[in-house]
């Protein structure tokens, strides 16, 4: 038998024909920029030769389109999408994107190594490259009661028995690392020579020098040019983010046209379902860099060769002979929207339609994992009278304030009020049936009617309630408790939106088509409530991640994270 | 205890001193290019901080100096420099080399895999890192009779044994890489996810692709612009050589003007020890790139970063926190001569004079190699008559011409005549005393009286003696199988200059400055012989390499290599 790698010469020498050869077009180069006139001939899942004139068993006449690397996500939560591995990659391969590098931050949280296992294993059968970036801070903060624990040992043993988990995802306990803390240090040193991804808003002067003393050796959460040069200066990979919420491109890309695209990479972070499906990916990043300015090769480089040598993936990123033959084929360097896009060398779609994907075997145990009791209006009623603490909740901000106020009183009950835009918050322990509930007040989401209820909040993935009623939100907590988990919005004890999301109630088992609607059409059941805070959903996962200022609210009750301690709601 | 991580980052963060500062001056950052007011201060052996106003235990003023990471030497045989590696050691580290990776390519054809583990315990006191590209083609010919043969086998368990073994080195035989031979995918197999050197002079189109396609990723053969893009466009690292032999920077440096330094990098391969004593080492190439119109940050980044990101060194390359701590200080962007040199947060130069280096610990079994039975003038006597084949030698070339020639005739023999620039050259066995010679006519030496002789010879290293006399060549041959092999030059039975290199017939036991004090006294001594052939003891030690056209002589006899086959004397 011929082995993959003496057939790959037999074809790179043209002793033999490729599999398949994409004749005609152009290759760009992403090692010196050069749009390259020549013939790709593939080999099983590889490069074998980029030149004139190959011969193939198939031939794809690519004339006048370019052909680019496969895009590469530098660094996501799938989770964010709310879809399994198959129905993210039908949506996102169209796009170009044929590798991922996750961090499966919010399985973790829910299920441990066990369910970054789950997911890694349904990738197998999908024709997209899934990396793991190991979560690093699971449980994100001592205040949350989340489902798993995920220790230096975890990581050490996870690395070393799953060879697509490549390094440690963003350790976002920044202060921990910068203060040496054990625990901070234990994960480091057990991941031994593997990189470190970072997450370090802000983050300068010595605090910075000690994060990249730590090993750190990346940052996703600059948001000014200033910030990115900082950190690139002392030589931090800086990951552009362009995502759903974090848009950072246009203040960092200044930038890439200053000093070159080297140690600079794309990313997106979190991405709505709807986005990815509408929008794009990668491409979509790619595409903006471009259109604000940045050459096409730059911009290319970033979203692949530069993705794919951080993250150390050697034979990812380029189109060339020995890289896996993950290719797409543009029309333009304007648009970057995909004609075709080959994976392993093999073709997974043509225009916006990807081929037949095999189903996600996300495993039956990690349905049900919404474990409260069911839940009555009584349960939401708040004793308390006079001043109390209150979330201030801006649009497209996850940094809320601590304001305070004298709610209406009802029967010694503090009440909401819809008319002023004062709301009641509930954040329900679902991962042992504690009973634990938090109960708190917000202002900012304008809901007037109902409740709105997700499983989805980072990051220990409790319930979320915000509503002016209290049966609603009992109803709606119910009926999370019912199908498993994800977001649902009720008025006078009826469902009026719904996302299910019964895997671990993060992930969907819908497909991505209706995923999406079903998210344009529970934010616009949002809004026919009255709700006025843009991407109420998105802003209700960030309620109880207390993590990041001023006041949140856990299962444990209201957290002042200036002072990282627990408050109570009475002032 | 605190942890060596731990003390790092207290130092960053300003809550412990640092062991050193450098303070007051300039650092050069890789990633951007820029130059940095920033004192570095230093924890053990890595940069803690780059910034404002550490404080440390030493503090150095380095005002009006610029700091740039230590030199990383991309590739390299040390055996050229036939220096131990503390010799080496001590002449490298004053031009601001702390780092180089060596295919130890010589003493392999002479030990095997021992001999590259005794050199690489050598430098395990010597503050210089060096890593191993471990040898791919050991005997690199059928026709030539070596010490040793490197498996693929051996190749793998040696990686698997040696952290500072790295990959697999230059595949001089890209012949049977690009036929895709068992023996050439086996060691490519071997090796498993490491990277793998190139060797492929003037390779081009599909071979060029089957050669990438094998995975090998460099390549330091390059020497015109054309060919050097050729590779970088289809994903080649370029190694730009510039070395005592081959110098490829001034062809090729406008690659890196058009294109960018990205996938480029500096390395000498070649290294004579008066070179590297007196001229340099990376700085002077860096110096050179510089003068031929190169922005110094992008000279410093291929002699830098981009030598490290190659070879995966994650920690080397930068003046960064993180990063080791080495660290040269020079005065401008113009001469790059280090007015001190720090390895791993050690002092190790100041100006030209290194620190004391500890012995070298060669292990004796590696003297005593040169292994033949004491020759006789008979023994080079060539019987033939008429019409001989002669090798054509030119200056600084190491490709031959086949000549014919009928050499003069005295009592059935065939003579050298030295007046007419004929000279006889022999080249005998030393490994297993087989008492195998191959004997021949040389022209293009100039050598009118005694002989030359060197146990240095590509790539089996057996013995090389040219000469028009002889009882000399016998001479020159008994004195190198006294000393254990190096060069010699003899006149009248006398040696008239001498570099003994003991271990191994190829590395010499002496300092740095007397090996290139001989280097030098032997070359004058071989011009006072009537040669004319500059560095006539260079060219000998490429008279055996049966891969090189167009005819060479092994002990087994005349190789023609265009051929790939042996040849008679006589035609």
């Amino acid at each position: 038998m011929v082995s993959d790698l003496a057939r790959r010469l037999a074809v790179a020498r043209g002793d033999e024909p490729a599999d398949v050869v994409l004749s005609g077009g152009r290759v760009l180069s992403v090692f010196t920029g050069e749009l390259l006139d020549a013939d790709v001939a593939i080999a099983d899942r590889h490069v074998a030769g980029v030149g004139p004139a190959y011969d193939g068993a198939e031939r794809v006449d690519v004339s006048d389109l370019i052909l680019l690397p496969g895009f590469v996500e530098g660094h996501m939560h799938l989770e964010s999408t709310k879809l399994t591995i198959d129905q993210f990659a039908r949506a996102a391969l169209p796009w170009g994107t044929t590798t991922v590098v996750l961090d499966p931050h919010e399985i973790a949280n829910v299920f441990g190594v066990e369910g970054v296992r789950a997911m890694l294993r349904s990738a197998d059968a999908v024709p997209l490259d899934v990396f793991v970036m190991m979560s690093s801070c699971v449980p994100a903060s001592p205040f949350e009661s989340n489902g798993a624990t995920v220790t230096a040992d975890d990581i050490a043993a996870f690395l070393a028995e799953e060879p697509n988990a490549i390094g440690l995802a963003e350790m976002m306990d920044y202060p921990a690392v910068v203060a040496g803390a054990d625990d901070a240090l234990a994960k480091l040193r057990a991941i031994g020579e593997r990189h470190v991804d970072g997450h370090a808003p802000g983050l300068s002067g010595r605090a910075l020098n000690a994060y990249l003393a730590a090993g750190v050796m990346s940052d996703h959460e600059c948001t000014t040019y200033e910030e990115a040069l900082d950190k690139r200066r002392l030589g931090m990979w800086i990951m552009i983010r362009e995502g759903s919420a974090a848009r950072n491109l246009e203040a960092i890309l200044p930038m890439v046209l200053e000093f070159g695209p080297t140690n600079c990479l794309l990313c997106t972070d979190d991405l709505e379902p709807d986005h990815l499906l509408e929008q794009g990916h990668v491409n979509d990043v790619v595409r903006k860099a471009v259109d604000l300015g940045c050459p096409p090769a730059d911009a290319v480089v970033m979203g692949t060769l530069n993705a794919a040598r951080y993250h150390r993936l050697f034979e990812h990123g380029a189109v060339a002979p020995g890289y896996l033959a993950d290719i797409v084929a543009i029309p333009d360097l304007v648009s970057f929207r995909p004609e075709a896009v080959w994976k392993r060398g093999r073709r997974v779609s043509e225009g916006e339609t990807s081929i037949e994907i095999a189903g996600s075997a996300l495993p039956d145990w990690m349905r049900g994992s919404v474990r409260v009791r069911e839940l009555a209006a009584e349960d939401f009623a708040i004793v308390a009278d006079g001043s109390v603490r209150v979330i201030g909740v801006h649009p497209r901000q996850i940094v809320t304030q601590a304001l305070v106020e004298t709610p209406p009183m009802r029967d010694g009950h503090a009440m909401a009020a819809p008319e002023s835009g004062l709301a009641k918050i509930a954040v329900i322990e679902r991962h042992r049936n504690t009973g634990r509930i938090g109960l708190g007040f917000v202002r900012g989401f304008g809901t007037r009617r109902g409740a709105l209820a997700t499983s989805l909040a980072h990051d220990a993935h409790n319930l979320v309630v915000v509503g002016v009623d209290d049966a609603d939100m009992a109803a709606a907590a119910n009926r999370l408790r019912e199908t498993g988990g994800g977001q649902v919005a009720v008025a006078n004890g009826e469902v009026v939106g719904e996302v299910p999301c019964p895997f671990g109630g993060l992930l969907s088992d819908l497909a991505v088509e209706e995923v999406a609607a079903r998210t344009h059409a529970i934010e616009r059941a949002a809004r026919e409530l009255g709700t006025t805070l843009p991407s109420p959903f998105s802003a209700m996962s960030f309620m109880s991640l207390s993590v990041v200022p001023e006041l949140k609210l856990t299962d444990r009750g209201l957290v002042d994270v200036n002072r990282f301690e627990l408050v109570p709601l009475e002032v």
